[in-house]
């Protein structure tokens, strides 16, 4: 926890319910229950599509008044405690000359897979020329949200890897988990350049106002604990420190799935907060955590679709559960589905700032 | 552990290096390490595309002579120490009339989402009626591999009812997870009826003369402990019971992947030994589950593609790990990917079987 009596990131003249989530990061009491969705903004919003049309996803993720119209839209429907910036895992590597497309169903497809010492000679000779596309989008989320804070989003190296080595989505990430053990030296070329890639996208958003950060690794948990403290913690942390050393006020969220095993050394790399999926529950987490660690989460998505009562009856849970911990955002488990009713997410917002806030 | 010195299964005449997975599965020391692969029988084989040809999927798997030959495969040209059964988790449901195709790079495919009551009820009207393309296949596969043991095969109710309610694969299974929260007594009505499915289905692999079994529950680890719990491990129990009564010495192998948070639960729902996928060493998987229970597992199949150093020094870790249990089993920990390379696995078995049986 820092002092955030000297510190620059919270005004102490906002709105404490605008604020509320920042409170919960810093292990604060809040005004209320803190809450946002990972995807929150995109696919499950009727507005999402009219404002994107046929627009691309990258070209979309580029265009900054429209990134920013994307990023508020869920603010302004659901009340949620955050905006998280609207971008992709992938934006970094277009903003630097790397080939690649997000195909629709499909995902990011790249021009070639990096799955060879001469492949991946050619990806890290690319940098970030501009960023100007990003700080433009955030200014301008961050001029109409005023004290609601803006999340600063990124990829984390090990799944930017999994897409990279395989050059497209892939089953269980073989061609990625395979390499690191082949030739390390390669996997510390290609994960070095990820990690400074990522670490420069985040500086840009919280350079250009945003509050908080999430590293995003959702794939990393198809890697065993001793895998990812060998071949990858290093490079989260690599991320996780630059903003530390920039911004040292900032909450560092860090978020995978299917991370029961990972979770202290998810924490160890470097973040403020760990962001939890459904599988483990908090109260489970934060004694796997030692109680260090502000929790994120950790509704399960299938609960959108499973009725209020069910809904609100695990919602209730997780508030208790995380109340163990040093501090709480509630969030999903992992991302809106595409076809969750938008309807039930700004009744579960309602419904949790309807919740009195837990006791420490 | 079973007195195996009364046990029929065992025929303690045969050559104790092909009944070195029998052994070990009962907790006695094997005459060599036991190992054989999840997805031994099939798309890594070049025998494999040879013997099928055009022939579909499921129309593969009911007839004997084809789901014979291909079961032997990969015995023969690896000299693993078992075989297992070649077949699809949706035969049994083929086999009771169910409309249901394997598309070609999708899988299981219903004429109907099994999503309302009504739904459910039209389905669980269902019934199978013949067993004999299985019972004949099993007969031609004993026939052929003498004291070497034949592992049935079948899908749990959970992996089952993922693919059932959503009517295709999912990702997450977020249908059936909703289901089982939203209406408990459709929920109850599936699972029973997939549980009982699945027990006839292996009880006719056993009955022609399978010596082990193993339940899939690919895809378990989407849920919570506590949801594991309440909504699915009732219906695992049933049908491990069921073999229980029906064949007590037959060796239960209880499987899913992502499950360092189950671990104990799949075994205590029956299981004589735990499948444990690559994310969880076997030493601690042993003490999860309390040293009570033989182990399978759990070598990562990305390892096939890191070359020769690589895989053998996990093989090696792997079996150090697994001497921690009551019994070990090796295996991956997840099935043989399609692309694998045929010479890695016949040289990894060649390797185990030259390595020391450990000490317990």
């Amino acid at each position: 926890m820092t002092d955030s009596a000297a510190d620059p990131v919270v005004d102490k003249t906002a709105d404490p319910m605008l604020t509320s989530l920042l409170a919960a990061a810093r292990g604060e009491v809040p005004a209320r229950i803190p809450v946002w969705f990972m995807r929150q903004a995109g696919r499950s919003l009727p507005e999402y599509h009219e404002a994107r049309g046929t627009t691309g996803m990258i070209e979309a993720c580029l265009m900054p008044e429209l990134a920013a119209e994307i990023t508020c839209q869920p603010v302004r429907r659901h009340d949620v405690d955050a905006a998280v910036f609207f971008s992709d895992i992938v934006v970094p590597m277009k903003l630097a000359g790397v080939d690649v497309e997000i195909a629709p169903g499909v995902g990011p497809v790249f021009g070639e897979a990096t799955n060879s010492p001469e492949a991946i000679t050619r990806l890290t000779s690319h940098r970030i020329t501009d960023l100007e596309p990003i700080t433009r989008a955030v200014q301008l989320v961050v001029a109409e949200l005023g004290a609601r804070p803006v999340i600063a989003f990124a990829g984390a190296p090990f799944t930017l890897a999994a897409y990279l080595v395989h050059g497209r989505p892939s089953k269980d990430h073989l061609a990625a988990r395979a390499l690191m053990h082949a030739d390390p030296a390669a996997w510390d070329a290609l994960m070095s350049w990820c990690a400074d890639r990522s670490a420069e996208f985040l500086l840009a958003q919280l350079g250009a106002g945003a509050r908080v950060m999430q590293l995003f690794d959702s794939w990393v948990g198809s890697l065993s604990e001793a895998d990812y403290r060998a071949h990858v913690m290093p490079y989260s942390a690599r991320v996780l420190n630059r903003v530390a050393e920039a911004f040292p006020d900032v909450p560092r969220i860090h978020f995978g799935t299917n991370t029961a095993h990972l979770l202290p050394a998810l924490g160890e790399a470097g973040a403020t907060a760990v962001g939890v999926d459904h599988r483990t529950p908090l109260s489970e987490a934060n004694a796997l955590l030692g109680g260090r660690y502000v929790l994120q989460g950790n509704l399960d998505p299938a609960l959108l679709f499973a009725g209020e009562e069910a809904l609100q009856a695990a919602a209730r849970r997780v508030v208790a559960e995380g109340s163990t911990a040093p501090g709480h955002i509630v969030n999903l488990g992992h991302g809106v589905p595409p076809n969750a009713d938008a309807q039930v997410l700004t009744d579960l917002v309602a419904y949790l700032h309807s919740l009195p806030v837990p006791t420490r």
